[in-house]
């Protein structure tokens, strides 16, 4: 199925999350049954890093938000990994620092862009200031409400100068998250990222919701696209988030470089040096 | 086998690497032999990797160094493939930048030396500085020969702060490197990926011998080892360094941390939830 299509939100779109069902599987009765194609996908995707990072054309930027427990990590491992790390950098933002702090909301971002034949993963993103920072009133309405604009431009930027985008809703319902958080409650190697916030930030489920739904709203555009990904189901968000890396790497029909030497050149003196190595070895 | 004792270079010991055996491949009689103990040291490698990151008390500096075609980018795909991305930074040292040009020569590895709980991989590494320097006479001898000293007070530094430091030199034979440069002439896919600079580096091979034997001598301690890892075989090398890290992160004793709240607050909360929640639902 093109999940890319089904799951993208059109520019002009009205999101209503509680409407998405965090449960949708498509056609795939298991896990196991959908093993192969994320397999299939999986060895695609290592192929075609090496293409990005070999052709040094493009970038390509992938943003993973979600709710606590929706599985922002769980996709890094299981999606992300397949990727060679020396063409790859994960970025988590934090509280920012003091020096992140006197600069504009963008300047910390701007700078863990991933550079030309990278991917780079932002585990959490610029997002989070009209996220987290809107939900608590960490600034006015009057700034915050500002930053959809900016944000905007600040991926076109990025956009015009070969970075595409992908930005990746990981979408589970209220159920989920608490079916989440009791296995981490039972498993005591689990206990040390239990945090207080999971269950304050949770009062919070539904101005989440709609800060969620604005962002998506006014940033979903055609160059860095929204997905809202079906995540109850682990191996069907990463299912899905694989095939549209994979089918946007498709779509730029990258090739290996030319040759910067010439190889009838490169051949002749190869020849030389083993000829002379022969000579001289003792016999 | 141990691998760490016997590829060590002890402090003090002389090395000469034309002495040592770049085709050496233990008991194995194949890659298909070593191919099941590989998996095991990957599978370790990873459950270690999430407790450096989970204990967030050491990190792990891996420094990669080896002639053209040893090996380098092979290690990182097939061996550091297998870490989470989330934990590991790779970097790559070209010409220094005027920035970088502007510090000292060690100023740009500190900046990309790995955060806490990370590991940092080092694809060439600040040991260029009296290797091709060196070989080139980019700066004067007086200048490099007092690098090896401030080398080794920076890896001090580093391992006073929880930094753990393995250096691997790739070790293969003049034939092996003509036999791997064959390879990449005869496959137009890495045609891209040849330079006229493997073929002039290879006239300084005894050069080089002799600034990888220095710089050995002079800078392998206990707290940053050097190993030379016969790389002849890809699937050995492979074998050789994920042993060598494994048993180095072992030795570190890791555990998960302790849980930074109260699990009994965390449970009675969870019901708390589940009991107002269930009540609000729609019978």
């Amino acid at each position: 199925m093109d999940y890319a299509k089904k799951f993208q939100v059109k520019p002009g779109d009205k999101v209503n999350l509680d409407k998405v069902d965090a449960g949708f599987k498509d056609q795939h009765k298991s896990k196991e049954d959908a093993l192969e194609l994320i397999e299939t996908y999986n060895s695609k995707l290592k192929e075609l890093q090496y293409l990005l990072y070999a052709e040094n054309k493009h970038s390509l930027l992938i943003c993973l938000q979600g709710r606590d427990a929706a599985g922002k990590d769980g996709t890094i491992n299981h999606v992300l990994s397949t990727l060679n790390p020396q063409g790859c950098t994960v970025s988590g933002f934090k509280v920012p620092s003091a020096e992140e702090a006197a600069h504009d909301f963008l300047w910390r971002y701007h700078k863990a862009a991933p550079a030309r034949g990278q991917v780079g993963i932002f585990n959490r993103s610029h997002y989070e200031d009209v996220l987290v920072v809107r939900v608590h009133s960490l600034v006015p309405e009057a700034i915050w409400s500002k930053r959809y604009d900016q944000i905007n431009d600040f991926e076109k930027i990025l956009h015009n100068n070969g970075t595409h985008i992908l930005k990746f809703y990981l979408h589970i319902d209220a159920d989920e998250q608490l079916k989440r958080f009791k296995k981490r409650i039972d498993d005591p190697q689990r206990h040390w990222k239990i945090s207080e916030s999971d269950y304050t930030e949770r009062n919070y489920w539904n101005d989440y919701t709609s800060a969620f739904e604005s962002a998506m709203e006014k940033c979903s555009t055609t160059h860095a696209p929204w997905f809202i990904i079906p995540s109850n189901h682990k191996w069907f968000r990463n299912l899905a988030i694989s095939e549209i890396i994979v089918q946007t790497l498709e779509s730029l029909q990258m090739k290996t470089p030319e040759p910067t030497v010439d190889i009838t050149q490169i051949r002749k003196r190869y020849h030389e040096i083993l000829q002379k190595e022969e000579k001289s070895k003792p016999k």
